[in-house]
């Protein structure tokens, strides 16, 4: 028995498809798993893929990926165009945050989704998110990123009529290191219509949007790529 | 000034409306505010009142208000009629979770959206859910709630495609009181597709439904209520 | 050797006087200390004292204490007349934190410091805020209590030019419980110009805005009082 | 006195032999502890030995040691043929928990205990559980391993009717880092028959496995072996 | 659909049978339960029953139950005989440990399978421990149930050759106040051999044991209690 | 088997006597660990008795037991003649933690241990040590009894020759609670010759002191009691 | 959009102005926002800048810098002469607090404020910070400074008249790793007058000081710097 | 003022010597305060300094230090011969606690107090440590060390006369990383005539030995050093 068992059937289950958590996972294993659906032929998402760790994949692997390095995500086959206009708001509350926006907004476009983003925004100075509100209250979904306190989710929550997908971010020192205050304030916010995933998890507060927006992923590569 | 100051705002908005949280209110606190309400022939909903508190109201604010005892919640003012057939699927691991999946339906209910209950559906007999899974995919939103493990957040979300809104309760002893455990096991769940409100907390995990399906509430009474 | 020592001389070093914690002393304690105090002619506060342990003291003590139900302090002695208007803005997230509240400005008033209060001004609904911003932005002090995620400290300290005091409040459920989302959220803030105190420390909020202002205590009953 | 002092007798009294945990020694105590054992002819079992602290020992120790990277065990000594076919299933949630499952068969091997792994068997992909289901239930001890959330642990101890020894593993970020919530999640299990031992700790749960199945351990070197 | 759904597949699929913890349950959720249970004819196991929630039941359920106080435990139906002499031994670090041994107890007995009882026997006085070793080493599984620093787990676990499940308690005050000394104590043991179940949890170690024996319960009242 | 085991030959051991730790025994097992006591003519200590489990015991256990309301310690038997004047100074932060320095002082009598009391003399007011601090350094051991901050802690261990035994103690709010934050500053201080008891443990302290000045305890009743 | 937004408005509406904190950033964000900054005129302070950090920023930039390696910080633009003498006391429990000491002095000093420096007295050895008390006590706020079980914040508040800011640092081992015991005891202080700000967090101290004294910073570059 | 203030004074105050913490400082620090106490011709000891911090000071420094890698202490100046046989047991569970031990052995033999050790007799295997049993009792002081679940803790102070000091170690990994399930464990002991130090704390519980034993280090070089 190998070490990975792909769930390819999750797509017909739940609409989303599986990611390759990397972070975990030894570069012999990484690589097995993309050789894997390469000779498959299916599209395939990696998260949380170092540099390093992408740099001891076989060349040939690393070749076929497409790789962001600020977001650490991998993108196996071609990205779909978009369905339309950007429906998802992403908002960060500081300028640390655009990694888990990136890991976000990368999941939304492999499921042919676009998304605004909106950096560096957070309460401690208003204005910055104020100037913006109109722009975020035209989306459907709202992504909300930040780290240290993170006001920023009771705030925006209180402003928009959208449900707001909060992720803490492990951005802080202190009381705030690792995400713990962030987090805890997002679960305790006054301001209802606000829910929350695990700290840095950008990809499933996306996946949480595909499901509401109902957006269903294909992962099989286009014909047109194979000509490519 | 005043002790409170309600957010009727609050629905032009986000749709959605502000509730009393009474536990940390004294019963005079909540006296005046439900009279205030009354005052203006607004309806108001209750969260988290207890039996005893309940009684220590004046007598003319007690009867007006409807009051449902298992989820704690009390209303003030008609219930409209649903808008439809449920959309809303409420989920609960064991017979120890109704008082918070109550209080979900009566947040529901208040904002005209009717819901399904599943009940004591918990993973330790899974065939328990899987004889009602057809129907729980067959609901736009999917609200699970669970104390001890929480290992149905996991299960259900990697079986529909809607999106799973976690409520953790503070159901269990040893390192599972204060819900503690459920609520790690919703955060670090495996399965994407799932978000997460504070331990308890059916008014918010209502919430995010109401906004994820775009409810709308209206507050002012109806004129065939005065009638009545 | 007593159970207790007053530390009269408290005032001289630093210009604020002890107060009584009420709370973990038993009845008889609390009683000895007060009637040493009144042997003395001295004025003295006491906090956190349950309606309950005041009903347990003799008859004379208890009718020589100004007692407030809400805030759960008394005064012995005279309250000075205030030095002049409000200088502290006591401003709070919601209803269920007028105990602290009142702790704070029972605590300044035993110094002869008025303070402006502001309830129910939490950033879920953030006009109620801004609607009283200039007026909160005319006070040398601000002392900012929330419970729940306690947004509203930041928010504040983004907005006001003098240094606010977060007072964190037990006021919550879940993660909330027992203030330690709010006092990380307050410790976390991204805005600068924030200091807290212990969770639920009204006196303690109080008696740094004191020091910031320079208000000196005096404890001897003035002669009015003795004719009185 | 030296540093250290087996505790051979361990066998007679337990069946069960200890093991050198290498993670907080040195180089050289590992050495000398190795030496040791060498010339007192007896077998011997290193846990948690990375390849640096490996490489750092010297030659004709590193040399008699059969050492496997993926657990990071070495044995000293040869291993015993099995004593029949497998009667412990190894079960893994994911891919990343290969490490602790190669240590708990290691273990195993080193007693004599032939086992079968299960890997990557999630429950956000059930079904895959599922088709494993018959082979696992085969088994007359079930090791179950998993970090993240863990819900694993729960349906499996629904489904077999053996004893579950649940190993948490450090495998996860956010609120799953270290381990903590899938642990949790073992402990609070609504799911009877459910035991559990530290995280990480694949070597433990061997033991508690040889120890229901009665297996008793040898550590002379057979004669066989002084020939080779 | 009602409050509970009871699992009385679990026997076939696990051996072992579902039990109702009361402790989160109403009076009136406990009742219907009993009332299913007896109109279905089968044998029922209660725990974490509180004498004031018996009290609370309808009498001709509280007649149905045989109640035992120590271990807050009912039984509806009639004992099996046991199957032979006691496999279990249950070994109490001290005297406060008696109730959660009783549930031990009580579940094993439900189950057909007789005990012994170690009561008192801490390690800050060895010797109450090695009187009975000889004793404890004759059975097939060890329970050990202790709380405050739980030493009894590592010493017992090093001292017999069956597998030890450790319980630990929730006794104890400061560090040890909830039982996550003993748990940890037990969890980081140095001895293997040792696996441990939730704080306070009597039943489930019982649970781990009938699987380690292989102890499979029936649940069907025999014909002879029909005719007394 | 009973429900107890009293270690009477700790005392040959160790030269100190085991107690009973009243608070999570039920009166039924107080009441017969006394008895048993009383039938074989020793001494007995009782720590966390409450007057409510008091008022419960038979008359005759009652009325056989020196009882400490303050302290809630009970003493069956007589107390022996102090050895000597006192060696062992007790030193506490708050009016608050006289019940924990009872406990300990009342252990010391136990053993004939005369001890002075130094009550109130926290930091925050350092003149009130200071004026006793040449008597506190004329004994040969200092326990120091703190909630809060326990800053008093470090500054004792500063300032006295002998070892300073710290009793963190439960007084306290916020993040004071339980006594964690008065447990952390004894274990982190900067000034050595401080070791640290659980919290609330003035029996646990007492112990160590009585072990430093190698008092050895006897607990067979004097013949003139018995004629008494 | 960029990945930064800085807050120029800050010093209108608090007269404390916006730094940045580099930890969490990448030098090229660092690099652009310092790039901003200068093509704006305008002076700006940068904390929590490694040495590693700033050696990769463009040379360009890296010239333009202030920098001191002991705190951390580096300064864009001149600094302001100070605007008297020191009117803040900076006081350290221990010689390893030196390098949030200079944070915090750097951020005065960025506003125009001097401050003195009190190194190294820790209250273990009380006279160390006695002999400086009366230096202490002439300054207008103080800021203390320590880890470990950060006793001097006690001490301190309750020796001087002025308002005392605490900063708990991370330096210690054991419970005191991280800074949590010190947070603690600053929070938990029986002592008041005393605040508190972010583990490690020199810069909001400095901060909380600015707004009690009422100094507002000025941002743009005075002609004489262009000139030079 | 300089960085550092060392407290010569604390020996006439306390009999016991200020060691430098070497962890949190810098290699110039150390470098400083070494040759500070070189020009006053003073003794001193070093904790916690690495071997690479050691190499980073200048050599003339380096040379005059005696250091000792396992425990990372060095001692200027030099070690007095001891008074006499040890009266110190050093105690520990495994070899990997053998740094904690060196620290603690250092810092007697730095105050002229001879110890014995005992090492690796943890209570897995239980007849180690009864095999020294008398030999550990002959000592007038017990230092235990330990990490994971530190159940010799316990077990010894049962069987010992004199005080047990307890060191918990941070060696362990999963619920004993850091150190905290030993700390627990030594805190909640049954077992009386335990105190406890901070994790690692090897030189603290020397110091409390020390206080005890009564011993008074003297700084002054001896004379005939200087002629050595």
């Amino acid at each position: 028995m190998d070490d990975f068992k792909l769930d390819w059937e999750r797509i017909a289950r739940t609409g989303t498809a599986e990611a390759v958590l990397c972070d975990p996972k030894s570069p012999s294993q990484v690589g097995a798993i993309v050789a894997h659906a390469q000779s498959l032929g299916r599209r395939l998402l990696l998260t949380r893929l170092d540099r390093d760790k992408l740099d001891r994949l076989d060349v040939a692997i690393r070749q076929a990926l497409d790789y962001d390095e600020v977001s650490r995500t991998a993108i196996l086959g071609p990205l779909p165009a978009p369905r339309g206009p950007a429906r998802v708001a992403i908002v960060c509350g500081g300028t640390s945050d655009v990694a888990v926006a990136g890991e976000a907004a990368r999941t939304l476009a492999f499921a042919g989704e676009a998304s605004s983003r909106f950096v560096d925004v957070g309460v401690a100075g208003l204005w910055r998110l104020m100037e913006h509100l109109d722009d975020i209250r035209a989306h459907r979904v709202v992504i909300a990123i930040a780290g240290m306190e993170g006001a920023i989710f009771s705030v925006l929550a209180g402003l928009v009529p959208s449900a707001v997908i909060a992720v803490p971010t492990s951005v802080g020192y202190g009381v705030a290191a690792g995400g713990q205050a962030a987090l805890h304030a997002a679960l305790a916010s006054c301001a209802s219509g606000l829910a929350v995933v695990n700290i840095d998890n950008g990809f499933g507060a996306a996946h949480v949007a595909l499901r509401m927006l109902g957006t269903h992923v294909t992962l099989s590569e286009p014909t047109s790529r194979a000509q490519a």
